[in-house]
């Protein structure tokens, strides 16, 4: 994790991109990539998603969109000052908090 | 980042969200939350989006939101049986030859 | 369409809004606002998801954030200068181009 | 209005692709388009935004994917059966209430 957030940082200052990495900028580059992502699984059933993977083509697609995703988010996260394994930890914490399992247990009403 | 996703994991299963976490439903939670994420940045400037840390309400949403797109880019990979990290790492690989220092370098016809 | 494009012009510079809504600023709103449409979608089933008007609190909802889809995207093309409903019809003159009935009928390789 | 709503309602049903526009679908493709919106702002300055139409190739670019939004944003309201124009109208009396023009004048804390 640490060292994909040192390459990601690396990539971007060998090629002098930091002028543009804004969080702003970021965000959005991040949305985009989201964007591409979910395109690979809009006309497809739930259960045909729980699939994809096992189809060569569309499996190396979602693995490549899902890195880009994952880029994105790593240098929005160093840009910020955030630790991004953390952040989520931390969040976990609360929602399980907020969603009790003897409450929310196989219930829709979740998250 | 393997005890995230272990977390993430046994966070669902605890609750018998399974059902729910299909790679379509997934990808648009993931999706949603990232659509927050962009409110916090999309009024202000691109420079008042790299202070926006400084400011601790402010701040603490940024955090909060980065943590909720880690745990479903988290929980997406790990249905997929995708690593993250290394598919960030494959992706960077393919994106330096694409992007050659000396041919991008401070350039913005970049990604 | 005009009128409404009219009234949300005039209700930005009644509020002197304008210094915000460049495209880029506005591109994000309209992300964050799909993205919220998104969430109450995630969950459901698909056959679910033709049912949901017939929900009033989730019906109402829905048809709130597609009024915000629309605000957004009816202010962003203003702002652009272009007009939305030429700009949709030149694109499906394009794809039924690129789509003939014939060649995609029921098949699930389309958009 | 109407009548991009009759034919983007003919070109779908002339393809049989009913069964795949479900609104959580639809949802998802208007998602992935305005993901492909965002891609053509995002490095850009919010000035250099303001300029985009004057580009002739990015200009076309944005005109087409403001049409693409347009016509999932149609189709969507169209399954729902909600009338988008009045959607929104309903919308804008509701935020006008919200956000008085006296209060928010010149401000950031804007929508």
């Amino acid at each position: 994790m640490d060292r994909l957030a040192a390459r990601v940082r690396a990539f971007a200052e060998e090629r002098e991109w930091q002028q543009f990495h804004t969080p702003k900028n970021l965000a959005m580059a991040l949305a985009g990539e989201v964007g591409e992502l979910l395109a690979e699984f809009q006309w497809l059933t739930s259960e045909q998603s729980t699939e994809i993977m096992s189809d060569p083509e569309a499996g190396a697609r979602v693995r490549a969109k899902i890195g880009d995703v994952m880029i994105y988010l790593t240098r929005l996260a160093d840009v910020l000052g955030i630790d991004l394994v953390e952040a989520a930890m931390t969040k976990l914490d609360e929602v399980a908090t907020r969603y009790p399992i003897e409450q929310v247990k196989g219930s829709a009403a979740k998250r």
